[in-house]
């Protein structure tokens, strides 16, 4: 019953993650009620999106050129080298401004029940890169999640045979966490992972 | 930190009803990470749209011609108008079959305080379409929340001087409906709208 075009775009925008039928389909309304200057206007950013951003062709962060900013970037110290999912983490961990490394995008994270395999993670050239790059240690800053622990446990078998330091981020209770209302993993973590303050 | 046209792409898409900066820059990126293929198909089914859907110049309902299938439907009773706020509502009335009149959809519902008056709802020519196909009952279809009442409220009052009959959709227990678990106010509506079933 619905326009071909109105059916395409929903169901285009029903595969963006987390995107139910139903909103994409409120939204394909949307953007025919608006002035079309705002479809325009979208359709113009996708393709420039397309034409001008890539990823780096060394860590996979974004890009405007061949390599990003922190790999051209010669103040970097080139032996950290933080293996991080996703752009957004990378984003995070820069804007703490307490990491002068060098990154390594995963784009994803280990996943066998959705089909996600090491051979989808952007895993080819991670050796090579330890090994021209002389890294000494590999910071697996993955989720804490079944997903980011999995995948941090395969990077540590796989790595093993480089001979570089492989470690985690740690885990434990949030600045401002309150122990009363964490959950019992997470306090399970911090106390396993609790640091010595003082005495022998 | 982010190239402009991701930028632009996630601020686009955070212009969508209910869409927040964060699940926009994430599509952003998901549509980065896709295959190039996505995006183009995205591009052109929303040029697509732009060319090929409108809205009916007499209803306002979706249309591919000047007018729309129910308004070129002969076979549909024209003394009968309902007023819908979206599309969405006209087709989840005709799913019912149950009704077979036409519609005029608004487009939206009055809300003063979003800045939507009665100007920006597609009101031009419901008086005329009125008048000239001899409607003798305006159904406000509108939601029951405090926008859809208001526009309702607003449309018996601004069709008065047409002398049309101007008729609400009950609101009411829904089919179902246990009484237990539903809101005083729907149950006051209830109790406020009950019908005779026999006796005097």
């Amino acid at each position: 019953m619905l326009p071909p075009a109105l059916d395409k775009v929903a169901t285009l925008l029903s595969r963006l993650p987390g995107v139910g039928k139903r909103s994409a389909l409120r939204w394909a309304f949307h953007i025919l009620a608006e002035p079309p200057a705002y479809a325009e206007a979208l359709r113009t950013a996708l393709g420039e999106l397309l034409e001008h951003v890539h990823f780096c062709a060394q860590c996979h962060h974004l890009a405007e050129t061949e390599l990003c900013g922190i790999c051209r970037d010669p103040a970097r110290d080139t032996s950290l080298l933080c293996v991080v999912e996703g752009v957004p983490d990378l984003l995070a961990l820069e804007r703490t401004g307490s990491y002068r490394g060098r990154y390594h995008v995963l784009h994803g994270s280990l996943a066998p029940l959705k089909g996600v395999g090491p051979s989808q993670l952007r895993l080819d050239n991670l050796e090579s890169r330890i090994t021209q790059d002389g890294v000494r240690e590999v910071i697996v800053a993955t989720s804490a999640d079944v997903e980011g622990e999995a995948t941090a446990l395969y990077l540590a078998k796989r790595l093993a045979a480089t001979g570089v330091s492989v470690t985690r981020i740690a885990t434990g209770i949030p600045m401002g966490g309150e122990l009363e209302y964490l959950d019992d993993h997470t306090l399970s973590r911090a106390i396993a992972g609790r640091i010595r303050l003082g005495g022998p």
